[in-house]
């Protein structure tokens, strides 16, 4: 938060905290907590670095949202308890944890969930494929279920311990089992640690400013850190279909008939996209079209608008010397360069002016509609990184191992103003990100695969303002195929990315013989099942796109780990492999060749999405699925509202909507309707469709709001009691 | 080298070089060079840090053998071409790099080799399973073909990036290839930096100290480093022999009983050790033996001691509470505890005095002859390390990041001089050591266990006066045990390390049915093979004891890459799997179920060890060799003394020598005598055997020295024509 921000909030309560050094020569230090917003608190330790995660955040704090929250009179952590040293490595935090607090965030991790015992790096890696710590998103934040977060507010690659550290004069430290270890795997298992305590450590620093982040449940302490941010950020409507990315060799001609194919076949997509060999050079960028393989490109936008697509450009930060702004943004450069390209300071307003005026002249303005922003992560832990050194220097004041924490952070907002300044909302890839990004019209991928892992980074974005796409590239089956479909669709933005293959992966899922252009024999029957699946995403646009809704305006995320719901229920502390998307659907995908999982249903009544058979919840349960579909349960009281699958969104879609009511009584449902694509909305330019149904009256619309005209049609409504399965079901 | 030592040499040269800072704001900062000893110079930018690697090191410069690999009048190193700057981050340095100079060192890498084009980072890791610049014994120290080696005396976590970074205002940086890349592995290829410079980035720091060593080849380089920290350390007789170490949950009878089978059947060993169960508590250590499984030790040593063998045992150094001088030694110890143990600061007398005058008096006076030093390395890029965190303080002053730089070197210090203050020698392992460790007499091992990993280990430690054992545990087959046990043999130190297994591995190399008391049908014949394999170790030894003789004088490492003896022979730079033990054997491994393999031998007149075939050098030949056999050649001209076996060596052994005579004329060959057990040859109680071969005069005898009793008798001489096969061969 800005200086000016802060002042905004002069009269909330300050208070003085004793904030003692650890170690061997304790100094008593008086620090301040101020709350700087409803139920934040921010404690100052030191000296803190000038350029922060708050410091750079073009955040603008909901306030009157945080305010519904509830705004508690005190920190829910107790300041008093912090302790700090500062030595000539930077500084060490000591944070209390509660015996049972278990700890979730850091960023986007793949392999672990649930934190507690974990070391976390806040260092941005491309390389996700063991877990050590970093994160293509490392955010320092967490959130316990102890019911509240913190965000320590550094960009330098600080490390967080969990409660895995034992001091000397520890009463309960660990005790090893008495039995010899004859294993590795023995010897070194995690420690119980009964001793807990949240260790950070922040190289370099002088001093830091902590956040802390009233709940009173987990839930509630990721919502106000994400309205701090400025709130979740709300796709365009398309943003919610379907992507396509093209073969990275596909030349004009390619790209459009593969565009033609996907039409002409019924296939939704909303959004092609185009690799790197769109540009004259890449590796590094000229931001140019190239003139060998994309000779007409006003044309070929036309052509692909024509077709009802949006188009989206790949594209990475470093400036090559062919760049028409090479030379204009050199001084706003940092000094090292990547595969020879300039690696512009986005904490410079000129060098985002420079990028953007480009950008928004050559690119935006004829047509683009979003950007995939690779290669703005780094490698900390490679022999061979491609990235700048920590070393570096930018002429904002920055070294490179601050800037790497800041540089997707910070090319995402430099691109995302772009859109902003035209009043259109765009909904982008990128491989970076980090701390207070919940208002970033970005979501985040990977170059790593593993399917598990992908759904993990679902549930892992969303305790951290972050979200996550799991896309299909290749499949080891057609069961592979589609469970990783689902995947992408049960996501905040579904992509298909052959970018290195030239036919749709549905056609081979092999790679190799893809590119030697071979035809599965069962091409046609997966075609079917590929429509089919992507079909049901667009069914979900609606219901999606009211959890978005709800994502701007209180910040709570629309896809998360069921520990967040159900943060007093032991049993979801370690599901990570289920999540809710929105209120009401819980996905548990299946993986690979697995038939059928075991499904756990927090307390209540639950029902099968595709049989409506109702489940009790508090227990697990034996789901067994076809490879055509994705185990989902309906939370009881539901009313969810699909639509009538459209290949792709126009300014002029209206959804045609079955709405169906699980059990009763069920809650009223409001979908947010407004023009779906400027932000006119967040000026009040935006209506609520409320659905209101019970067994006696039927169901019922109500409409309020400023936005003309409707975008939701209800043309049925279907109970589901339970006991009948509805037609469209099989199997469950 | 501290103040001490550096007062020796006032008489150097002191020259005056210019070092200016990098970056936005140069600034030129007058620096020293200062000839420390003969051909190593010390330029000293800013304020170093008080503890260093030279400043702990106890080491005693070999001043006079320095001068015999001549002493240059200036560094090798323009010393007004290195530039640094200091940032709140700590200190940057960059060095200059030849275009062409090739760049080894940096520790104990097992994935990479030749570290051109890489980054490497100052962090001990117990994890080597890929390649992440980390290392269990991370050197600060590099030599290149351009002929010197440079320290960089930090125990700071420094990284190094040796030529691949490239910064805006490069004349030559990279490009990329046209064509584009539709693979992640094309996108992220290593790119070719023709703009070459060594870059050290050291945490925290506020200047540094860097040493320059002198060639003019990089053999000498690692030698004048070597003989800088002391020279090379020369184990004891029995230390070149084999090493056994028994199932874990062995008690005093099972130890006995495998020790008494090893005898029985005639199977090579001089060691036997014992793992964690010989004590009370392990994990963390309390030092005492296990009243259930060890209650009279004594007998047990005795026993042991009896039938010839020298008893090792397992630590690590952190102190369970149980430990007899738990109490005395927590004052000197670090602020945060591993498994419930305290970290001893090593870095203080008292430290090292308390755990010297238990381990003396309870251990090392009642028999036991060396210990294996587990777990002084550390996790810093796992999610759950289990070691002391960086941030830990240490009532010597080092932080937890530093320490864990020295933390194997402290260690082994402690424990290497209870056997000096008792006129002992000893020959440890231990799994994490640093710079300057030439004269350590400890042996680095790994939990890690990949063949070709354990082979680029022998290599690369080399670079740095480090001594790595590629042991033998389970095998995939028969084929491999063989081969695992042939590069056992050609090493620094011959483990057969059985801790997770009741039966030796040739009675069952499958761990499950080993533990199951399963034997393998083929056990005889793998009994034969083993014992045939090690036989080739015993005949050996005094080669080898010859090779590490040199290492103490000379400082030349007994086991070395092709690249420090043929530097000028491009084809040497990226051999990994080929190295030389001593100055005229060259080892060429063999891996699983290769029967054969490509070797490359360099310039000159090699013979087949096994057949006496004559090869010529400077190209690569195919050589297949039965399963039994390592393929090795010996250098033309050398004069190779092969002892009869012996299975253990005691102080009176006299071994029986066959001198092989490889073409002609032959160099004379030295051998070293002494007592083999104690320092007494350090004080000249020593004699030079030199064996002297013409095709004219036959072989012939001469002994000078002090050393009265003869180590070594001739039995006799062998000349090898390269035409003739002799009796023993039959494959090559």
């Amino acid at each position: 938060m800005k200086p000016a921000t802060r002042r905004r909030h002069p009269s909330f309560a300050v208070a003085i905290v004793m904030v003692l050094a650890i170690g061997a020569a304790p100094r008593a230090v008086a620090a301040r907590a101020t709350q700087v917003a409803p139920g934040v608190w921010r404690i100052r330790l030191g000296a803190p670095d000038k350029q922060t995660p708050v410091s750079f955040s073009p955040m603008k704090p909901v306030t009157a949202a945080m305010k519904d929250l509830g705004a508690p009179d005190r920190s829910p952590l107790d300041a008093g308890a912090i302790r700090w040293r500062r030595t000539d490595r930077g500084v060490t935090l000591e944070l209390p944890l509660g015996d049972a607090d278990q700890v979730y965030g850091f960023g986007l991790h793949l392999i672990t969930f649930n934190q507690t015992g974990s070391t976390a790096a806040m260092l941005v890696n491309e390389n996700q494929g063991y877990e050590d710590g970093s994160s293509h998103a490392p955010a320092p934040f967490y959130v316990t279920t102890g019911g509240y977060g913190v965000l320590v507010d550094t960009l330098r690659p600080a490390t967080f311990h969990a409660g895995n550290t034992e001091r000397a004069k520890d009463p309960h430290a660990s005790e090893r089992p008495k039995e010899i270890a004859v294993t590795t795997g023995d010897l070194y298992r995690a420690r119980a640690v009964s001793t807990k305590r949240m260790m950070v450590d922040i190289p370099a620093a002088k001093g830091v400013d902590v956040y802390v982040f009233a709940g009173p449940t987990p839930l509630k302490a990721v919502q106000r850190y994400n309205l701090f941010s400025g709130g979740g950020a709300v796709p365009p409507l398309w943003g919610l279909g379907v992507y396509y990315r093209g073969y990275g060799r596909f030349a004009e001609p390619e790209a459009l008939n593969l565009a033609r194919y996907l039409r002409e076949n019924h296939i939704p997509c909303d959004v092609f996209g185009l690799e790197p060999g769109w540009q004259s050079a890449a590796y590094s960028c000229s931001f140019k079209w190239s003139p060998e393989r994309w000779p007409t490109p006003d044309a070929f936008i036309a052509a692909m608008k024509g077709m009802g697509f949006e188009v989206n450009l790949w594209e990475h930060a470093f400036t090559h010397p062919t760049a028409p702004f090479h030379d204009a943004i050199a001084p706003y450069s940092g000094d090292y360069t990547v595969w020879n390209g300039l690696t512009p300071d986005f904490t410079l307003p000129e060098a985002r002016r420079i990028f953007q005026e480009y950008h928004g002249r050559e690119l935006v303005d004829k047509g683009i509609s979003s950007f995939k922003l690779d290669e703005c992560d780094a490698q900390p832990h490679q022999q061979r990184p491609w990235s700048f050194p920590d070393f570096a220097q930018f002429p904002g004041g920055l070294d490179g191992a601050r800037m790497h924490n800041l540089f997707g952070l910070a090319y995402q907002r430099t691109i995302g103003e772009l859109f902003t300044q035209r009043n259109r909302r765009t909904w982008g890839k990128v491989r970076s990100s980090g701390a207070l990004a919940a208002p970033s019209p970005f979501v985040l991928y990977s170059d790593y695969y593993e399917h598990r892992a992908y759904v993990r980074g679902i549930l892992n974005a969303g305790f951290c303002g972050l979200l996550w796409q799991p896309e299909l590239r290749e499949a080891s089956s057609l069961d592979d195929l589609y469970r990783r479909t689902q995947t992408a669709v049960f996501s905040p933005q579904t992509v298909i990315d052959c970018w290195f293959m030239p036919q749709p992966s549905w056609f081979q899922i092999d790679r190799e013989k893809n590119i030697r252009n071979e035809v599965m024999p069962e091409k046609d029957q997966a075609e079917r099942a590929m429509r089919d699946i992507l079909n049901l995403r667009m069914s979900l646009v609606p219901y999606l796109y009211s959890a978005f809704s709800d994502y701007g305006r209180t910040g709570k995320p629309p896809f998360r780990a069921l520990v967040l719901d159900w943060p007093d229920d032991k049993k979801t502390w370690n599901i990570d492999d289920e999540y809710m998307m929105g209120d009401d659907i819980l996905a548990a995908p299946l993986f690979g060749h697995e038939a059928s999982r075991s499904v756990y249903l927090p307390k209540g009544d639950w029902y099968c999405f595709w049989t409506g058979r109702r489940y009790e919840g508090g227990v697990s349960y034996d789901i067994s699925m076809p490879a055509e579909r994705i185990p989902l349960f309906v939370r009881g009281g539901a009313l969810l509202p699909l639509a009538e699958p459209v290949e792709h969104i126009t300014p002029d879609t209206v959804f045609q909507l079955t709405v169906r009511a699980y059990g009763s009584p069920c809650r009223d449902r409001v979908l947010f309707e407004d023009d779906g694509f400027t932000n006119d909305y967040a000026r009040g330019l935006q209506a609520k469709l409320t659905l209101s149904w019970s067994p006696e009256k039927g169901g019922s619309v109500a409409r309020t709001g400023n936005y003309p005209k409707p975008r939701n049609a209800v043309k049925a409504w279907m109970p589901i009691s339970g006991e009948a399965v509805p037609p469209t079901a099989a199997g469950g």
